[in-house]
């Protein structure tokens, strides 16, 4: 019963698998694979599912084909405007940031606003400041700099369209990791680009504690992908953990209800990666493809984008 | 029972009866009253919940005795920084704003985003763009400049202490407005200037929906005021509508699960106002008083401060 889990996610979406080249496909799974490996090697080892939700994100957020940090994808202003948040299911803490520009991870800073604040949620050029002061490590712009994400910008700059960062040919989002520890804690961590050729500061549910990240050791741990203004409006993540608290709900039925049928009907496309606490993985889309991996004792690691 | 209901609230906390003189407490149950009357009128005439709250919360905002719009609190750096959220029961839709300065309504400023992007949450100088774009009315520094609100942060400038906008002798805080309307819809509204003396950016759950604002015509409106952290580490808008939906709590007993049990057992000062589906109001609050007032078909208008 008393299981290690760890789940992640790198988006989901319109993904053509007839774009998807096996090089491509290749590289995306090795990217995911690297992430559930360090991250697992962690729970492995004792450490907390904090630590691994931090480290698989981390990991995503450095490779630069996933919609996070180093890849992440173009506003309006040609910026890379960052969000991301973290949570402890043991002590309800959390940490999100939004709209940081050239902080290398997000992730870190998020979980920085948890640990050494008594705020939960930064914006800006103020949460910039707290990286500083802290001495995260920064990048410059050319860091964030990646040709398919500016041609993508560059196609929708003069118009007044924005996309989803993993429609077209480039399906990739979101990144985020869920996990459960030896201790029975879990953890869940988000983090993106958002969407290319956003405009007027646009938020997503990334960095909202409640929609697209939650934990709480006596439900679940939820991180999501898709299109985050429904995921908002619906509390996604934390619905999953009502229905679970309130209405008895196991996981799996949790979850099949609020993204196969709640977010369907209301037109969201997207998916979650979930753990309960007893270590038991779900990961519902909607959608053509979500880019995940798992592994747990009682599942050997694996990665997938379709169905 | 098809009742049309409006409730409102200046604020929550640790507001002391000795430190308020009969003068200030009639000048804030007039603004209060101003209010209700206002935005009541709007329900008598047939308009919906959402024009009632949002102009019941423009009231507020208009007047310097409330922390949101005019009488906003002083950031660290001295500035204005406004958060704001509304939405609608009937559709579900939302928007809100984060971190604006000079915006004469940032609720106004919500409704917008709500009614005209395609998005939910806007932030910083990418919302105040949104807002020229539609000539919404701006105002300079000079119109947020309050005395005591000037004074307030000059005592905690050069600490590292932040304070609940209604902590001390100004006992006032968020604003806020829940209402049903003859047609059945609900609306909720918040609306902030946040802490004083506030870094980093840091947004509290005012603008946060799930948190500090949700409608939703199934079940409840709601809009909080308190210690933001604990209002958005427990989705507490959210969880009231969930304990109705999911486990069948009346308004009232729900409430009281997640003010006065929840967020007190986790040290989260403050309160919430709340309508349900047929036009019933609950009030709760776990903190010595809370700025607030209702009316509907069944009661009259009235305001009041303490228990």
């Amino acid at each position: 019963m008393n299981k290690i889990s760890l789940a992640i996610h790198g988006g989901a979406g319109t993904i053509d698998p007839e774009k998807l080249t096996p090089q491509v496909e290749s590289a995306y799974k090795a990217g995911l694979q690297e992430a559930l490996e360090n991250g697992y090697e962690l729970l492995l080892k004792g450490k907390s599912s904090l630590d691994a939700v931090e480290k698989a994100v981390k990991i995503l957020e450095d490779n630069p084909l996933f919609n996070a940090g180093k890849g992440s994808v173009f506003s309006h202003e040609g910026k890379n405007e960052m969000d991301a948040s973290i949570m402890c299911g043991k002590t309800m803490n959390a940490g999100a940031v939004a709209g940081v520009k050239n902080v290398k991870n997000p992730i870190v800073l998020s979980r920085l606003v948890m640990t050494h604040t008594e705020h939960v949620f930064l914006f800006g050029a103020g949460a910039e400041e707290l990286a500083k002061y802290h001495n995260l490590q920064f990048e410059n712009d050319d860091y964030f700099y990646t040709k398919e994400r500016y041609l993508q910008w560059q196609n929708l700059k003069n118009t007044s369209r924005t996309a989803l960062d993993h429609s077209g040919e480039s399906p990739v989002g979101t990144v985020g990791a869920v996990a459960r520890d030896w201790e029975g804690n879990l953890a869940a961590a988000t983090s993106t680009g958002g969407m290319t050729n956003k405009k007027w500061g646009r938020i997503g549910d990334t960095p909202l504690i409640g929609a697209g990240t939650y934990a709480d050791n006596s439900s679940c741990a939820i991180s999501c992908t898709g299109h985050g203004e429904f995921f908002i409006k619906n509390v996604v993540a934390y619905d999953i953990s009502c229905l679970m608290k309130y209405k008895g709900y196991s996981l799996y039925e949790a979850c099949e209800e609020v993204v196969m049928k709640k977010l369907k009907s209301f037109g969201g496309d997207g998916g979650v990666i979930a753990v309960d606490k007893i270590g038991n993985i779900s990961m519902p889309f909607n959608c053509r493809g979500m880019y995940r991996g798992a592994v747990s004792e009682d599942i050997p690691l694996f990665t997938a984008i379709f169905k």
